[in-house]
């Protein structure tokens, strides 16, 4: 006996569904201004630069998403519209496979001899071999919109559904020079000035909570020597108290000493300590270092640890016991629920990363935050540095009330493209003169011409 | 400036989703026949119990799940009937921490101080270590069903679509005695034969492999003297050459030496041994030995490792290099396709486990399986040996051909329950005279008074 007649049978019983099928991928870069913030990568330029997806379906329906941004990154996207257009927004699978399939081909490779994720030595977003993942992610968040859209569910529930309506983020501060984004006719209010000392930051942390209600914060370090960052967290502490957590940053630039010494002098008063030192032995060590001087903070990283492949080595290392997840680097929105297990697994705690963005990005962070049952610790975000101005969402910026984004219950990501917004974002990129992300460049222009980013540079 | 007044005009752009409540909760137990097929646990009874799940929204849509059986599983889906009943079938994550509170409690300790969820010592299904992830496993799989339902989508599509069409089987083949499944009006047709020498393992696969087209083998062990077995592998080998690949699984009750010794008998000739011996330290310490020894054979496990739990110290101790994953046990689809992005991670391949089953649980397995790029492994399945009388879906069996079952397309999980069928599972349930699964009373009642299963065994 074959089954084979049976299997004709069986086939008439499943009834053929229509996929919702995208038929335009519409690309639109944008610029947003950005405070002159500093970091161990340099400066940030007048203007940050992102990319505006939108995917239509045969139906009429928009799923919409944002990505990095530049010249690079839109041709990149550009490089992948044949395996986009014509594509069912559920098969994210093949999809993902058709992305990488194009950026087929030897990936730069470290000095070690293994393809580097890290973000040592790139701003976030400029690290080449992190190019299929950034363009995939940024698809999907665009499909699951779409999906959302077509179905009138909100994207957290394509996730597993929300385990909490809000999600709490920390307030990002920065040392900064006067003056707010942008230049000329976009130029913004410079809402919290100057920030270039211990005090400084304690004002900039008090504006922001006042108008945000954060409830906790992360110093963006390694810009300043390290005896003022010390004491710019001690000033926060005094400020705020112990129950406000507080966090510091430099982006992987001190050297082993120095991380020791800070642990030493912040033990106790942090919430965790990011990406001190570079790389995932370096981070080890310093974990070894901590533990044998009685001081062991809590490393987090998303520096050394970028992508799912840094992870085996991270729990064997014990590089981090924190993960800063990214759906914009890690994969994408499913990618970060795959992340929380992974988390949850090994007892890893989560939390998330962020660049310069808008409110896109932020609600979709939302999403994939609400719908992660292991997020640990409240994420980073940039977005009180941007301006309502530059928002290109219907009805302007999203509210954080109480440190907290109120996750949107509403269809996909719940928020929708105000064309002229986003018109306007285009007209400001296309009056911006550079093309990617180079804050070694505005450093040299404004601060220090021979300025240059060292790993160790203190 | 306060951000309270933007965040209700925000709110007002997102329209209040309508989910999809899930209004009634129906269980129906079911028994189908099954052959007196031996295995380390004992001699499976002459009816496998399961539980067939139906989930009914308030529009009416039903969506379906099949999962283990018995008496103590019916009362365990009752305990949750209060969190399921009126939940949203999209809220998956509220769901399963609405299962875990109610069977919050003490879990049974092993040896060792940990909780063992380990099937060293019970039959599947039987570990009450499990009972709350089993429970909603089978309760996201009728979810999702009713979610595809709803919006005329493949299980497989909730799941990040499908990124192969059929999923690959291995044959299941058993030492086994003379009979067909059922009793009485129930009795089956003994289409395989006894099978208890080589002899009758190689006619059993041949049989199976005419019917089914089997591309690759899987030996139920621990039964006869492991030479017997070693020799039932050689002649498989001897019968379908060395392009079928073999897997040989007593269910870990092999010694360390007897597992070392067949390792070096059947090294170059199976694809992966599983299970050979008890407990992650066993495991890891035979992957030792055989690499000592040269015949590094990968070890495959769902014996051992059954749980995310116990994946941190497998990796450490390389107990197992295949995880046999299985969303009956691992929380559901979505944990299986979690469970895919965490073997990919570490460098794990993934397959799958069965347990006697219906067509129901054979394509909810077929749709995960298809949305897990992972898969390196063609699943397990018991399916050959059910019978068509005892099928519960529309339009009888699904079918296997070529050795692989072709992922239904229809909405949900793709097949429809016969209720008329339902009905007759349901009668056989009220006749069978026992309400767990009992390999050992079989055992003694059919064999040997005196049997008792031992760890190690052999």
């Amino acid at each position: 006996m074959s089954d084979k007649s049976d299997r004709l049978e069986f086939n008439l019983h499943s009834r053929r569904r229509s996929p919702i099928r995208i038929v335009a991928l519409k690309l639109t870069p944008v610029a947003i201004a950005d405070p002159p913030l500093r970091s161990s990568y340099g400066l940030h330029a007048p203007y940050a630069l992102r990319t505006i997806i939108e995917l239509r379906s045969e139906d009429g329906l928009v799923g919409i998403a944002e990505a990095h941004g530049g010249e690079k990154a839109l041709a990149d996207f550009e490089r992948v519209r044949g395996v986009v257009e014509g594509a069912d927004a559920y098969a994210l699978g093949k999809l993902a496979r058709g992305v990488d399939d194009i950026f087929l081909g030897p990936r730069l490779v470290g000095a070690n001899g293994t393809v580097d994720r890290s973000q040592t030595h790139y701003v976030p977003g400029e690290n080449p071999n992190d190019v299929p993942l950034r363009i995939y992610a940024a698809l999907e968040t665009a499909a699951l919109d779409l999906i959302g859209r077509a179905h009138g569910v909100p994207v957290s529930d394509l996730l597993g559904g929300r385990v909490r309506d809000e999600v709490p983020f920390a307030a990002y501060l920065f040392y900064k020079h006067a003056g707010g984004g942008g230049e000329g006719d976009d130029e913004r209010e410079d809402e919290y000035g100057e920030a270039m000392t211990p005090d400084g930051i304690v004002a900039q942390a008090a504006a922001m909570t006042r108008r945000y209600g954060f409830q906790s914060y992360k110093l963006k370090a390694g810009v300043l020597p390290p005896e003022v960052e010390v004491e710019t967290i001690l000033a926060l502490y005094d400020a705020f108290g112990p129950r406000a957590p507080q966090r510091i940053d430099p982006n992987s630039v001190w050297s082993h000493e120095t991380a020791v010494d800070v642990a030493t002098r912040l033990y106790g008063k942090l919430e965790y300590l990011e990406d001190p030192v570079a790389g995932l032995d370096g981070m080890g060590r310093l974990h070894d270092a901590m533990r044998e001087n009685g001081t062991p903070i809590p490393l987090a990283s998303n520096v050394a640890v970028t992508h799912f492949g840094d992870v085996p080595e991270m729990v064997r290392r014990k590089s981090a016991q924190i993960i800063l997840g990214d759906h914009h680097y890690w994969g994408g929105p499913r990618a970060m629920a795959q992340l929380g297990r992974l988390c949850e697994t090994f007892g890893i705690g989560l939390s998330m990363h962020s660049n310069s963005h808008l409110g896109i990005s932020l609600v979709a962070m939302a999403h994939v935050a609400a719908a992660t049952s292991r997020l640990t610790y409240a994420c980073d975000t940039h977005y009180p540095w941007q301006a309502d101005e530059d928002e290109v969402i219907e009805g302007g910026r999203v509210p954080i009330v109480d440190g907290a984004v109120r996750v949107p219950t509403g269809p996909g990501l719940g928020v929708t493209i105000d064309q002229d917004r986003l018109a306007r974002g285009r007209e400001r990129y296309e009056r911006v003169p550079y093309r990617k992300r180079d804050d070694t460049a505005e450093m040299r222009k404004h601060v220090d011409p021979a300025w240059k980013r060292l790993v160790p540079a203190w």
